[in-house]
């Protein structure tokens, strides 16, 4: 081991101590319950408790929307998990994902000012995870699955927006989605190219990569453009052994490998894995090409080993140390917060489409000096370098909210109007 | 209508709008989620996120006591309902329970700091019920069961202790059995009789009468000196209507009206419903009789009633503005609180009769100036009109919490031992 490697690797033990102080101590975990009401005089625990709550509970119960006027429930969200699919760690059981699901929670809150709680669902079949989740979901405004593994997650979510009377939204696949399809329709113009003549190559054949293409394909990509690979290489419509969500993405083609779709490919999206997309490959795409390599955090291929090989392209990858950082966070806290701010009753495409668009306008926009300050630059404007607005940009809330609950409003799924100065 | 019965509306109309302003404004409901630690910064969201996150959660994939250590599971209480048996008012339904259950957590958080999130459950039939809160519960330190119905709840109670690895608790049963068991124990040797030989009435034959009259067996009663009251009169042995849990409490008599059994009684807990004592039958009670009437807001027999026509009698209601007001809070925040802190497995007898006791001696202990003043009282002393410690008591947290973590340690039911100097 160089001294180099030893340097590193304290650096690394470092912070892996200071990510478990901070999640032990002063108190373990990351989130409290408060009070947002006086709690002190018995007059005050009269009316918030016996005899008092009867009144909003008979409100309630002669009409189920006063839940929304009475309780917590419009401003909640929950994060379910099962933990089959934690990070890129894999499938460690529900109790293990529970430091992810606080941790959105966390982020819930510090973004858009929801209430967030973490639930753990341990179960056997996807009838009984849905179930259970169908059976309380009425406690919340809205629900957040998380970490769910593919298939399942695909069959999970569809039960469930089927089932619940509250918007179910799984953000690794459509929020990684909105954020890839803001950040890729932006590197499009400025490629000055077209989404619907474009190749698209998708290494990776998950929940972000189902749902990214699907959304590029209701953005204008074609789907019989789109070559997916999953770890037996291309999917085509020769293979047997596909789900129903990889047969969506089979290409009638005899290619078979990265370096067979690769050639003249416009756009690479990777979530697959570490260094997976070699410089060879690269190499091999059309002019102006649009690599995203967003596995974290060691992305498919590393943007300074891209650059050596290429300086006509466009690259995103997960990690906040390259420019155009593909980061889910640029969306969940902001569509949930305009889905609850209009009560809408799911989170539809017309709303997903209106929050690309929002991401994609703010990036074109002037970038004000605290938001340069919190991102650590000097100068950020609109171009290969900066094609997707910061995570820490405090204009991400009123923007994406508000056009999310327009568009909620716009296609009948909110059961209020858009309150008036909303979001001004 | 008289001008007093006008009066009195009145202040009822305005409380009841207090009521309703209290839930409403100036936020929605009665709780929120908040960050226990720093989410300002990108290093901040490092630690807390991706990807600082992946450490605890290897952590608990290794050992899933971790869970205790790097989330908040520890000091996070469930409160779960079916709104089937809401406060006095019925079956409403989950969402309409969500009032009392948040009102639950708030309880939980103002007397014992813990966190408090309420889930409403809707489900078919009790197996559903129990899977569906089997399948979430490793999220929470500890459950507590809140207005389900009986029999249900006692099947429900069952099949949860016996499928989750963190305490379960029906307040409706418990908390009122453990608070009525103190209270009846230091009136009982104030009276100066004793509860092997009392003769016990109790009206009503639901969730809080049938675990009041089993704890009041452990706690020295004799089963066959009990008479129980259902809607059709006394509960006895050969009738065949009787779920098993009635059953229990079968009496082999012919006696079967309230006035067969209350005659020479020494013993009348109400828990059934308004004004079904009548003066009359609390005239043929033995000397020196012991009356629980816990019917709320209006009790079985009012105080001033009693009193009329009985001068030796020993009463306690469910009223704040009585004398001798029995109530859960006085056990639930820290019955919870003190299994929590050494992570009991369950909530056994040893830690229900030691919450009994730590409660009932506390009453025969001087009243600090600062508690009378909250319960706007010149003078409380052990006797008659003061049996049982007052809901807003400081003491009761270190002294309830602490005699409940100690019974738990020493009942082999704790999984860590007691902290040092624990609430001392």
């Amino acid at each position: 081991m160089s001294d180099d490697q030893a340097q590193e690797l304290t650096a690394e033990e470092q912070f892996r101590q200071q990510a478990l102080d901070y999640h032990a101590y002063p108190v373990a975990g990351k989130i409290s319950v408060e009070l947002t009401k006086p709690a002190e005089t018995a007059k005050d625990l009269a009316l918030a408790y016996s005899p008092g709550v009867a009144e909003p509970v008979r409100e309630i119960a002669q009409n189920p929307d006063n839940a929304y006027k009475y309780t917590a429930k419009g401003n909640m969200v929950a994060v379910i998990s099962n933990g089959t699919a934690i990070l890129g760690l894999g499938n460690l059981g529900p109790l293990a994902s529970k430091p992810v699901m606080e941790g959105k929670s966390l982020l819930f809150k510090r973004f858009a000012g929801l209430d967030s709680i973490d639930i753990e669902v341990k179960h056997r079949t996807i009838e009984e995870f849905v179930d259970t989740v169908a059976n309380i979901a009425d406690t919340f405004g809205g629900i957040n699955l998380e970490d769910i593994k593919a298939p399942d997650c695909f069959e999970i979510e569809r039960q469930l927006i089927e089932r619940c009377d509250v918007p179910v939204f799984h953000d690794d696949q459509h929020g990684t989605a909105i954020v890839t399809a803001a950040g890729m329709l932006n590197a499009i113009e400025l490629q000055g190219k077209k989404l619907e003549e474009a190749t698209i190559v998708c290494l990776g054949a998950g929940a972000a990569a189902v749902a990214c293409m699907e959304l590029l394909i209701k953005c204008g990509a074609m789907r019989e453009k789109i070559y997916m690979l999953d770890r037996k290489g291309v999917i085509h419509t020769r293979r047997d052994d596909l789900n129903e969500y990889k047969k969506l993405f089979a290409n009638n083609t005899d290619k078979r490998t990265l370096e067979d779709v690769i050639e003249g490919a416009d756009i690479f999206l990777g979530v697959s894995g570490p260094n997976l997309m070699p410089q060879n490959a690269l190499k091999l795409m059309a002019d102006k090409p649009i690599v995203f390599a967003c596995s974290n955090p060691d992305p498919e291929i590393k943007p300074e080993l891209a650059h050596q090989v290429r300086n006509d392209l466009i690259m995103g990858t997960g990690r906040s140390d390259y420019p155009n950082q593909v980061n889910n966070v640029l969306c969940f806290p902001f569509i949930f917060r305009g889905a609850l701010d209009v009560r809408a009753s799911e989170i539809n495409d017309e709303m997903k489409l209106a929050a690309v668009d929002a991401i994609r306008q703010l990036a074109k926009e002037p970038v004000p000096a605290e938001v340069l300050a919190a991102a650590g630059e000097e100068k950020l404007e609109f171009g290969p370098e900066y094609i997707i607005p910061k995570p820490m940009d405090p204009r991400l809330l009123p923007k994406v909210a508000k056009a999310v609950a327009q568009a909620a409003v716009d296609s009948g799924v909110a059961r209020i109007e858009m309150p008036e100065n909303y979001m001004l």
